[in-house]
């Protein structure tokens, strides 16, 4: 008998089908078993006939019931064990990793901004134009092209030319979720009978993980005061490719000069090896016009050039590209033919319209102006806090790295600043090889202080560093 | 010597910077020669000390020059034979594919959608309001949740266990870029001593090309008038997961009655299998509440339950989700540590608000009258057109199945249509033994014609078809 409750919010049909489907399960309905006529139910049960065709549809559709011709519907054959008992999610072992939240007043991280750097209105005011412009064009609900949209794609390259002075044309040119995505496509894409990659020591750890999550080896090569020391490049055939950060070497700051430029692209040439150029904040350079680029020195298609929206517009956005010579772009398209573009068109062409009206250029000119004053209020802070301890930068992008005097841990460096609320980093993750990293240095970000919270900060660290300074 | 033109667009330091790079390249400025002193050259040039500063800051960043303490700038050493050529673009031997653009009036494809479909407003609306929220939260420019935001995960899970009856907390949700995405994550999660996948013949053929492309095997489980015919699940241990579309099968359209679901998932337990299932467009279901998921009925954590927005929403939104057992959810974790989340947080938050308004509710029963009136208008044409043809349809999504008499051929029958402006599609590309394809059936989706269009393009067909009706 199915009971019914005018006053629930459960709507009348879907009442009858959970007390029919109970019934079906429950057993007390067997297999073969005849339901009720809809025009007979509605009838004693004083409802519309359509309700009652409306619960039979969902339990027809759903496989409980199928119609027997000239009859009217018969209960299907459902085992009574195989009846779902409710979850009861709290017995579950679950080994759910609680994030801890220390007391951390200011977090010197570089992968976080202070939301004032996002250009919020800029950001608005184009999504209202890019998503009227896609509607008028009947594009916001279409697939879009794999690369990444034309748009961007033109727009970017016109900038990276002018300010990286990358050379290539637009259909080298592929956007992405971010660099760990570029770089999990080129795992992919790397002549696969090669399977080692050189790395910086110390270097990006995030790429270093992505490489070995794919199946790659690594070595490293040694950076000195002037980047990758190319002589210490081996003699290996085995090598897939090189990478680098040669505008602004991540952690140490330094600029990869000329000469070693054109000996790495030779080097290259000759044992048949990309280079993945890493140019994650060079167009943050305070002092002078960015460098141009290893793409940009390339005659021999062995550049890889990636680069990332992260620094100059959010970590959030969840974009970048990366700039393939042909040969690899071919690979990609046959490897991705099937694939979808992995970027909100929208987003994309909110970017690109940045780009082409300069807006772009001038919310970098801006952000910059904030990172020289974060960098030089630290340099001077730290200045006054005498000379056991120094600052390392080239005055490009959103960190340094500063370097106690000899006999200094960077662990009790870090404790003793988090006891005053300050989060410093280690070094120590940058290396593969953990004894060759220099105990004495600590990492420290300038994307999420605000110069006005630096003098507390410096403050701080004064007081937690008192033994050493 | 240098010349300044002051009439140039170059700022002067450029063209200081340019001509002194270029005479080192070419090797008429040597190793070791010292540069003009910038107050000597400032005042022989009567520009300013800073213009040539800034031009001798950005050669040393660059590594051309270097300073000598006391002298002044030296020239490094630089090959002449690195000089760099302009790369002729024009010459390189690219294998460019160009996208052809036949004359199609209609294209009955279900993988881009008219815009009317899309919520424009909603989506600015929300933009803005999410925005100002991010903005104040300060979390706009903060990297984020590697899983996607918690906002997001929560409102999608109470939406999913209404609709879809979907059981899970929200640490099991993981957002991705789409079901491309989540099915490369599951390619590295699965358990890699095994790999074979089962798949539907006819099935998802974007689904089987990751799966290739990720070096797995794949055999086919035919699909009857119930979906995949469990009868034919093979007795083999070598098997990592089924790949399944219960809820509305890819291409056929029907949907796996209760009994063979719970069998299926008495045979993965036997087997020790995953369950892929995607439910990729079953909320848009137009006559009856959609069919609860076999992920709400699986006891054994065997379930991995995929969705995506761009059938709800666009393809363009590139969004989509995978709820994970525990144990694939910790694997996730482990192997996924360094890696970011890969959607702009943004987005999610107005589809998390979308959710949390019970607009997206609003949105999607819209959707479906939408499409109920699509289809219907089709089926009413096709019936004017005589009894050779069928329609099928399990009044699920936005595609159906067209079935010609015995004897003729989907090549001729899409040739024919296209020559009179239809693009209508092959089911070949759904088998993976092209030879059990029924060559009398073809595909048609109803994502991208208006109503008021389907009269005309029906006329079309009519017209295309006469000899086959």
């Amino acid at each position: 008998m199915i009971y019914l409750d005018h006053s629930s919010k459960i709507p009348l049909y879907m009442q009858i089908y959970e007390q029919v489907r109970e019934e079906i399960l429950n057993g007390n309905l067997e297999e073969g078993h005849v339901l009720s006529g809809s025009r007979g139910l509605a009838k004693t049960m004083q409802i519309s006939r359509n309700t009652v065709n409306n619960a039979y549809a969902q339990l027809e559709a759903e496989g409980y019931i199928y119609s027997k011709t000239g009859i009217g519907y018969a209960v299907v054959k459902v085992s009574k064990l195989n009846r779902k008992n409710e979850k009861n999610e709290e017995n579950r072992a679950l080994s759910w990793k609680k994030e801890k939240s220390p007391a951390v007043k200011y977090d010197l991280t570089n992968s976080s901004h202070t939301s004032d750097l996002f250009p919020q209105n800029l950001w608005k005011k184009y999504t209202m134009e890019c998503m009227e412009r896609l509607h008028r064009e009947s594009r916001i609900s279409e697939l879009q092209e794999k690369q990444g949209e034309l748009y961007l794609r033109q727009n970017l390259l016109t900038y990276l030319k002018r300010i990286r002075g990358v050379k290539c044309d637009e259909r080298q040119v592929i956007i992405t979720c971010g660099l760990q995505q570029s770089l999990e496509y080129l795992c992919n894409l790397l002549p696969n009978e090669r399977k080692k990659i050189l790395m910086e020591e110390p270097g990006y750890h995030k790429a270093l993980h992505i490489f070995l999550n794919n199946g790659f080896k690594i070595a490293g090569v040694p950076v000195d005061q002037n980047g990758l020391n190319i002589r210490e490049l081996p003699e290996d055939n085995s090598i897939c490719a090189v990478y680098t950060t040669p505008s602004h070497q991540f952690p140490t700051g330094v600029t990869l000069p000329i000469n070693r430029r054109y000996e790495l692209l030779k080097w290259a040439d000759m044992h048949d090896t990309y280079i993945l150029e890493d140019d994650f904040d060079s167009e943050q350079r305070y002092y002078a016009k960015p460098i141009p680029s290893l793409q940009s020195i390339d005659q021999h298609d062995r550049v890889i050039y990636l680069g990332t929206f992260s620094k100059g517009l959010s970590p959030s956005i969840r974009m970048g590209y990366m700039i393939l010579p042909p040969k690899l772009i071919d690979a990609y398209l046959k490897k991705y033919k099937d694939y979808n573009a992995n970027v909100p068109v929208l987003n994309q062409y909110v970017i690109g319209r940045m780009m082409e009206t300069g807006q772009y250029d001038r919310h970098i000119r801006r952000l910059n102006q904030i990172f020289k004053k974060r960098l030089e209020a630290f340099q001077q802070s730290f200045i006054e806090l005498g000379n056991h301890i120094k600052l390392i930068s080239n005055g490009t992008g959103q960190y340094f790295l500063l370097e106690f005097r000899e006999g200094c841990n960077q662990n009790e460096l870090i404790q003793k600043a988090l006891e005053q609320g300050v989060q410093v980093y280690s070094t120590m993750q940058f290396w593969q090889d953990k004894a060759e990293c220099p105990p004495n240095t600590i990492f420290m970000g300038l994307s999420r202080i605000k110069i006005e919270e630096i003098p507390d900060c410096v403050n701080r660290l004064k007081t937690a560093w008192s033994e050493w300074l």
